[in-house]
């Protein structure tokens, strides 16, 4: 398996991607907004949704279009969330109507999606001008142009591919994601559209995404708040022209692995980029009685507001650590809890057997100034593992969400 | 029921306090950081403590103290959490046991409490030197150096005191509190000592206490972190000369209601006072199914960090309102859900049968400019009401937390 340099979501053969800005925010004169993501060929699909009771028309619509298992495209909006709106179905079911048109597929076949403030109705005109020229232009070269589209407070495009070999044929997965903020754990958190070539049956590829997010979007959480938007759905055309994948053998095997390192990837860019983080915190947990305690201890930890604090502010404040793994809920003999921090500048034990031992200061500060933070904590008590994926809470954090309306 | 005039925890009969400098931290040499509470006579006691699996040694030493439900006096300190170090409990016994002798009563009667740093060894000599001292200057003026000692990001001092009859009797009922981080909901939240010269037996007073925790400490959240360190403890040492109340009869409602009452008051004040927080936050819960669901969708809102936000920013952001009611987990019609925003400036509907409404932003905003604003929630499908309290999140809460520790 292999990280393809300048990976899309079009990477992946007979995918087709396009963006521009359509002024869905009027106040939105130059970033692209508006998003086309087609295949050449129909696709089987599956997808995640929130669990969020307040959701998006668009995830209506999409629940709807999708349950037969099938799609061949994607139209997304930044700039507005299309949700809380009286006539919200009408206007999604309406993208769709238009993505189709520009396509010449069904409309029934179009995923659609948006993202932006919640409760401001939808202005339709923006799609209306700006759909059927994304037909026009769409292309093989316009993955990059759907993930800047896609992008709200984001700070960066998250884009990203991998190849890997199936059955003696090369298969591509490509995917794009949104962030970053209301982003929380276990749901299927913030837009994100996985593309790929490999031949799997839709059934078997549910199983495969429900793996892969598990592992990866279920573990990222950058504030605890979860969207009402929330989408990850993931197209397989097939033109890769391997066996079908229709049981879980080893192809699957494969296949499911090469999905969930571009999950994982894509989940640690979404941390990294959370609403005004300076840094990424990586949570691993060993030692735990179950996944299930591992997990719940791992996400515990990147979720404490203090210890998100902390980081923010380079202090190796591992009590804080501690304090979360307490209330966890999970199985944990905190008498055994080792704990270390450690990034590029290096590792340094704060915590063992669940009280403080003697560090250098000077060394933490130095370990925890650096932007990808891991914190190590060792249950001592089993062999289950888990890891998560959080980011430091900083001013800007605050300042983006003051005031994200205007 | 009547709130007295600078009330505190020695305004009911036969109490006492005091609060001095010990420079427990030895950066501090100015504030009051080690206290002592005192009743004249022995008296009935109740208490909650965080459900934290990771607790402060003087948590441990408490409970073994209380096991009786008798206690006599309170020792307490800020500037250090005596939590997970290796002789925690040898330390909080030494406590006790100096508060025993500058009182002249049995160290097994002592209740002792920490708050600060985790994982720092408590240095004892601060407590050689300053708890006898504190034994003699003891006196029924003290409550208010209570109140000072015992405060650590906190930036105003959190006391208050009621008056009640019972049974031609009039009972008082007095308490001091500190918050003001790692405070969140369904735990005994912060340090909170509750005196009362109400005749009570110790049963009866556990469940007047559970009764009290409920609606009031337990529906704050600051930042969703939970201490290790929560305790409330109650002493009542039946000084009022009342028929000892030993059933729930019409005098144990009149406690219990005044209590409620003194513990709803602090519960505000610990939210208002939340480490950086800038504004109150009231959520009002009308029209839930059942209760529980009233105080999960009040939760939600008040421990939304997008919400929290967008408070601090006074942005009429309702759509984050809905989504918290959305992923509270409570059983909501989200389609028949209102919501208003009210302060003294006014109050405004903003969204009606889940969906927005039009309404004029500046009047929103002059509302939510105030520092106590109250977010009105009514979901139309039932009768049952609850109210949480919660605070804005600014940049000082970041700022506060980023770097704790020095």
């Amino acid at each position: 398996m292999n990280f393809i340099e300048n990976g899309s979501v079009t990477s992946p053969k007979g995918f087709k991607g396009a963006g521009i800005c359509g002024s869905v925010k009027p106040s939105n004169t130059t970033k692209r907004d508006i998003a086309l993501i087609a295949s050449d060929v129909i696709c089987n699909t599956a997808a995640v949704f929130t669990k969020n009771l307040v959701k998006s028309s668009a995830i209506t619509v999409t629940q709807q279009n999708i349950e037969n298992g099938k799609a061949q495209a994607v139209v997304v909006n930044s700039g507005n969330a299309n949700t809380c709106n009286a006539d919200g179905i009408e206007k999604a079911e309406r993208m769709c109507e238009l993505a189709a048109e520009a396509l010449n597929i069904d409309k029934h076949d179009v995923i659609v999606a948006s993202t932006g403030v919640i409760g401001q109705p939808l202005p339709i005109e923006p799609f209306e001008k700006s759909v059927p020229e994304l037909g026009k232009i769409i292309s093989e070269d316009g993955g990059t142009d759907v993930a800047e589209a896609i992008m709200t407070t984001d700070t960066v495009k998250k884009e990203t591919a991998v190849s890997v070999e199936i059955g003696g044929k090369t298969v591509t997965i490509g995917a794009v994601a949104k962030g970053s903020g209301m982003i929380h754990i276990n749901m299927g958190t913030m837009l994100s559209f996985v593309t790929t070539d490999a031949a799997i049956s839709s059934e078997v590829l549910k199983s495969a995404l429900s793996e892969a997010v598990e592992q990866s979007y279920n573990m990222v959480s950058v504030d605890g708040d979860t969207s009402t938007n929330d989408t990850l759905a993931i197209l397989a055309n097939g033109l890769a022209e391997n066996e079908e994948i229709i049981t879980r053998n080893e192809d699957y095997r494969a296949f499911t692995d090469a999905l969930i390192a571009v999950c994982k990837s894509m989940a640690k860019k979404l941390a990294k980029d959370g609403e005004g983080a300076t840094k990424l915190i990586v949570c691993t947990v060993s030692g735990a009685k179950t996944v299930i305690d591992a997990k719940g201890v791992a996400k515990a930890v990147i979720c404490s507001s203090l210890v998100k604090a902390a980081m923010f502010g380079s202090d190796a404040n591992w009590g804080r650590v501690l304090c979360a793994i307490g209330y966890s809920g999970c199985d944990v003999d905190v008498n055994l809890v080792d704990v270390s921090f450690k990034s590029k500048a290096g590792e340094i034990p704060v915590c063992k057997n669940g009280a403080g031992i003697e560090f250098s200061e000077e060394l933490a500060k130095e370990i925890l100034t650096e932007n990808e933070i891991e914190i190590i904590v060792n249950l001592n008590d089993g062999d289950s593992n888990a890891e998560a994926y959080g980011c430091d809470l900083t001013y800007d954090y605050v300042k983006i969400n003051g005031d994200y309306r205007t």
